[in-house]
């Protein structure tokens, strides 16, 4: 009942997340907001502009606990904002013209000028504005100083994208924070200022597109592009149009059939293409900047090109093409693979596939397509190298696809801050076109001045009233926001902007948030899967610990461990030869048992038990020794934040200590089933000779 | 499509079953049968009676090709029935006093009177008279001589029960023939010609109660036994009635909380017996011959007594008080134990768990109590003892519980002829009272006089128009009720009979259909889980090999197998002492590492893959050996019923020709799992170096 009654209580459960707009603390830099927040000049009618306004007095109010007034006094200190050609004069020639360049589209600048008696945020567009007020508020919510601001920042990745893997009926396939907030029974939701308030989190962080549907068309929502429900996709549309988020549809290619009538849906029939154009007219008709398709096409049993013997180009292409004329685009996912593999044959790789299905159409896809592929070649593992993919398409438009949703890290019952992970992949050398060319840059579209360029990534969100299950996931939706913004800002950055934000800007209470969260992906690492192997979860739903759970499957996912030893050959010379995939240094590197680095040394190799790595211990002792210290520091994680208890909101409190301490003993049962598994398997003992079954 | 269509012909589908009534070959014995069959004096108004009599005419017009009449000609032959009481005087002295009392309540006597030019079937009640018909028309299908019949047949078992599992939204657990056709989304089927069908088939192999609901009573079906459904149930009582069979409840132990506004369902409550004795009043108005309660109680999560301090013998007990009025019955699983069991604990072993809980127990049950008790201390594995608990309870009502549906024997997608295993267990001496008292005869009562007694299986049947998903499965549903009707049957004899009931009296053709029949437990059990282990299978849906599927569960059936051995110690010296709850000579037996049948080798003894069998062969050996030759006999029989196409229906035919063809390719993934997974634990190489992965 307790807990009920908690989930009953928005406010106090971490809902407002970053827009928290937790009172400032008195002192001298409070006294210098009141300062300049007294008064906000915002004079165009545009609605995302109101909305900014909006949000900026509310922020402002609650954050410095005095009234806002929409005109300030002769000389009174104030904030101006709106767009660099309708901002009243007085405040145009705050911007120079290389600054007015420099925000591009859609960034913004923030200038303090004591002359003018205005703090002044100007964009080219009215999403620049509200992504200059979020700035203002978060530079605010986080303690900085604001009379001295000349900010110019501007999104380095054009997509900044949020997938919902959402079904109609209330469901979320691989979700772990409630049910949707999108959908019930099979309806759209009612509660529109929750969707309001959604809208409003994902464009603090400058999310600019949300694909609202899972990836897996199923049958109702095959009809979501249809007068049955497009109506209700419209309606949302125009919350998220008020804050600069495009709607995107996930759609089933089989669609001309399921739902048009056709026989067939080849991409190159005439009847199929003039059934999309005329679809494409019905839907721009109701929502005029929709933004586009997302499609999950020949993948795990859903309908692609590859029934009419078309390729990926040939059915991306009929569908950008139908797009085209009204501004859409066609999100095109290369999480393409053979689910139906023999486990018994040792030469398939699924690894291999999305670089093998993608490369050879490098240059094939239409200007208005995008590619998305996923950050690693398998699925969202705690480790798993770099897709090769990214270096390898010169001529395509390319997102990275990450996984907020805690899939395979944990499900948001174990702590898994990712930011990092996804740094890590960011900064990854493809060794693309030279020797410097990091993955965020092939991203971002700046290596080969791609125009469609970003990220996606499948979102944690659900009806829980925190948004994300566990209240610390938060940061990972919040990070991602951040990143896709600013691939340079580093993980402990923002952290600690979400920490300040959430939380407090005590110094102790925010060294141990941060402490736990920068701590967090390498601890769940360590009482996982070890190594690189990944894959060691109980089948279907990927939660908790099962060393054989895809071992016989035919998901291609194996690590073929015998009483010897352990690991995927993907050698060029006795294996898949997975790792010439890679360029430069990269291939040799990963096919080489000597440098191969440890955390992915399973990956890339067959060893036995007894190989030594770089760290000194041989394989078998790393396992033992990772999983008993993972548990310890699990625990720590426990005591690390039990040391909050009442100097935190005790509701924010309580429901991490909850989680944590589910993770600690979860974290036992995952080292105790690895290491037994790999004692009773390899029959050599823990050097320390500690409690093995 | 042809698939669907196929499945509405019930016709052709099997969906007679052995009830087919084959048109009967020309020959003599068509001479003989056509000669007595003429015509059928049945004077009774009784609807048991009236339904024997249509059987008989149905049956006979069926398989002699001429009609029958209701009257005889003078001095024509004729065929009687009636009860012994209200028989037409000309036929009450065909049959003896002493005939009579050996026919008890249940049976009947058949005899053929040339003196009288009457074929005489007598019983002392309309059941035993519907129970002659059938076994005449038996007797007619299998080509037996009728013109010199004397025989007294009365059923061993006093109980011959049915337990469906089928949930009321139509689904059924355990269930692999489609799903209920007793409900279908929430509702009572309407097809009543199908429950009279249902209704006949079951009459036809003596069975005399069937349980309809599922021993886990959900939301809706707790609400059976309120005003809600019984009218429902009623209709249904009414249609099994006509064929002597009376129909039982699964109830829910916690009732009175969930539908009957107490605060409690502790068995010792006032409030909570009332509540039970008037819920029992208000559905024997509704169902005079209600047969009681069947309660799977303080299992899997169901609640029970245990939740208020009581015992098992204080809730059944409870439960019978409000019974025993209107002539009800308790039927109480014994099917308890802990299933959250730490797998590192090997001190706790789930084999004990029924011993346990019940023996202590013996004697404290109500007279109109019947505990049933599962075959094996597990869980219907294709190989596991036989419970020790049958033998131990002197001063208890039992029944014994098998499976006809094949939840760990292949789910219909295999085949296996369960009536062997059935036998064995049966035959299998408990050295209860001395060195005769074989498992058969602690069923039947006769050990101890006990007055509720007998047989429970989980049926097979859905809503496929063969109602067993796999025609030959029919045999197990047949074969179950010929048993508990008489354990001294062979299986090869039952096996004959429903063979050429269904198929045909051509021997050749029997022949083969006996050897599919006959060979299939035995090849089931060779290529998957060795030598009584049993458990390697996927969770929770239990088809399809898993080696530690539940290895490292709550569910308490683990392997221990390692890279030097395999299996659970259950010793009195060393294990879980499990080999003790046994009597005389099997605790010995059982307990003794060098006298343990191969059989059940790794179901008492952890031993190394080294170890040598009686049949010569090392474990691991064996273990090769026997999953080559496992899928060399599948796919034997598949080769075998080849050879009767062309010779048999069509539909009858290719229907197991799927299935069988399914099972060699499904036998191969059982072969190389379980062979792969020893092969690379143990290290040891198979002698005859056949292809392991």
């Amino acid at each position: 009942m307790d807990e009920i009654e908690w989930k009953h209580k928005p406010v106090e459960s971490g809902y407002h997340a970053w827009l928290s707009y937790n009172k400032a603390l008195p002192g001298a830099q409070l006294e210098q907001y009141r300062q300049w927040g007294g008064a906000i000049v915002s004079l165009e009618e545009q609605e995302t502009i109101q909305a900014a306004a909006a949000e900026l007095k509310l922020g402002l109010e609650a954050m410095l606990g005095h009234s806002v007034s929409a005109a300030p006094n002769q000389g009174q200190l104030h904030i101006a904002l709106g767009t660099f050609d309708s901002l009243h004069v007085r405040y145009q020639s705050l911007f120079s013209e290389k600054e007015i360049e420099a925000a591009e589209a859609e960034g913004f600048v923030i200038r303090t000028s004591h002359a003018d008696s205005c703090l002044a945020i100007g964009a080219a567009s009215p999403a620049g504005v509200l992504y200059g007020v979020f700035h203002l508020l978060r530079l605010i919510g986080t303690g900085a100083a604001i009379d001295e601001l000349a900010i110019i920042s501007a999104p380095v990745n054009g997509l900044r994208m949020i997938n919902h893997w959402d079904n109609f009926d209330g469901s979320i396939e691989r979700g772990y924070a409630g049910n949707s907030f999108l959908y019930k029974n099979n309806r759209f939701t009612e509660d529109q200022e929750r969707l309001r308030d959604y809208a409003r989190m994902m464009a603090s962080v400058g999310i600019n597109a949300i694909a609202i549907n899972n990836v897996n068309v199923h049958q109702e929502e095959t009809l979501f592009i249809t007068p049955t429900y497009l109506p209700q996709v419209a309606k949302l549309a125009d919350i998220f149009r008020v804050y600069g988020i495009r709607l995107y549809l996930s759609i089933n290619f089989a669609s001309p059939i399921q739902i048009g009538g056709l026989e067939t849906a080849d991409p190159l029939e005439l009847d199929v293409q003039g059934w999309w154009n005329n679809k494409a007219s019905e839907i721009y008709a109701a929502i005029p900047d929709f933004g586009g398709f997302l499609v999950k096409a020949d993948s795990e049993n859903r309908p692609g090109p590859f029934t009419y013997g078309r390729d990926h180009a040939e059915g991306a292409n009929m569908l950008a093409e139908a797009l085209l004329p009204h501004g859409g685009i066609v999100i095109w996912r290369c999480f393409v693979y053979n689910c139906k593999q023999d486990w018994r044959d040792r030469k398939t790789d699924r690894a291999r596939a999305a670089y093998d299905h993608f490369k050879p159409l490098d240059g094939r896809f239409n200007d208005n397509v995008v590619l998305q592929i996923k950050n690693g070649p398998l699925d969202f593992q705690v480790r798993e190298p770099v897709s090769p993919l990214f270096g390898a398409l010169e001529h395509t438009n390319q997102l990275i696809e990450f996984q907020i949703t805690q899939e395979y890290t944990g499900q948001q019952r174990h702590l898994c801050y990712l930011v990092p992970q996804w740094k890590e992949i960011l900064e990854f050398n493809t060794y693309a076109e030279g020797e410097k060319a990091p993955v965020k840059r092939v991203v971002d579209g700046s290596l080969w001045g791609n125009r469609i360029n970003g990220m996606a990534a499948v979102t944690n969100v659900g009806e829980d009233w925190n948004w994300s299950g566990h209240l610390l996931a938060q940061a990972n939706l919040y990070g991602y926001g951040r990143l896709a913004w600013n691939p340079d800002l580093t993980a402990e950055q923002i952290a600690s902007e979400w920490i300040q934000l959430v939380f407090s800007l005590d110094a102790a209470i925010h060294d141990v948030i941060s402490g736990l969260l920068m701590d967090s992906w390498s601890i769940y690492e360590s009482y996982t899967a070890p190594l690189g192997i990944g894959w060691m979860v109980n089948p279907n739903h990927h939660y908790g610990p099962n060393v054989d759970g895809y071992e016989y499957s035919p998901w291609g996912t194996y690590h073929f461990a015998d009483h010897k030893g352990i690991g995927v050959d993907r050698t060029v010379q006795t294996g898949t030869g997975y790792s010439a995939q890679y360029m430069g240094a990269n291939a040799e590197v990963y096919n080489s048992l000597e440098h191969c680095p440890d955390e992915l040394l399973l990956f890339f190799h067959h060893v036995p038990y007894t190989h030594v790595l770089h760290s000194g211990k041989t394989v078998i002792q790393h396992i033992y020794d990772n999983h008993f210290e993972g548990v310890e520091r699990a625990a720590q994680l426990l005591s690390a934040w039990s040391s909050l208890q009442g100097r935190i909101k005790e509701e924010l409190y309580s429901q991490v200590e909850e989680r944590l301490r589910e993770q600690a003993r979860h974290a036992e049962e995952w080292r105790d089933q690895i290491n037994t598994y790999f004692w009773r398997k390899s029959g050599i003992e823990d050097k320390h000779h500690r409690k093995i079954y």
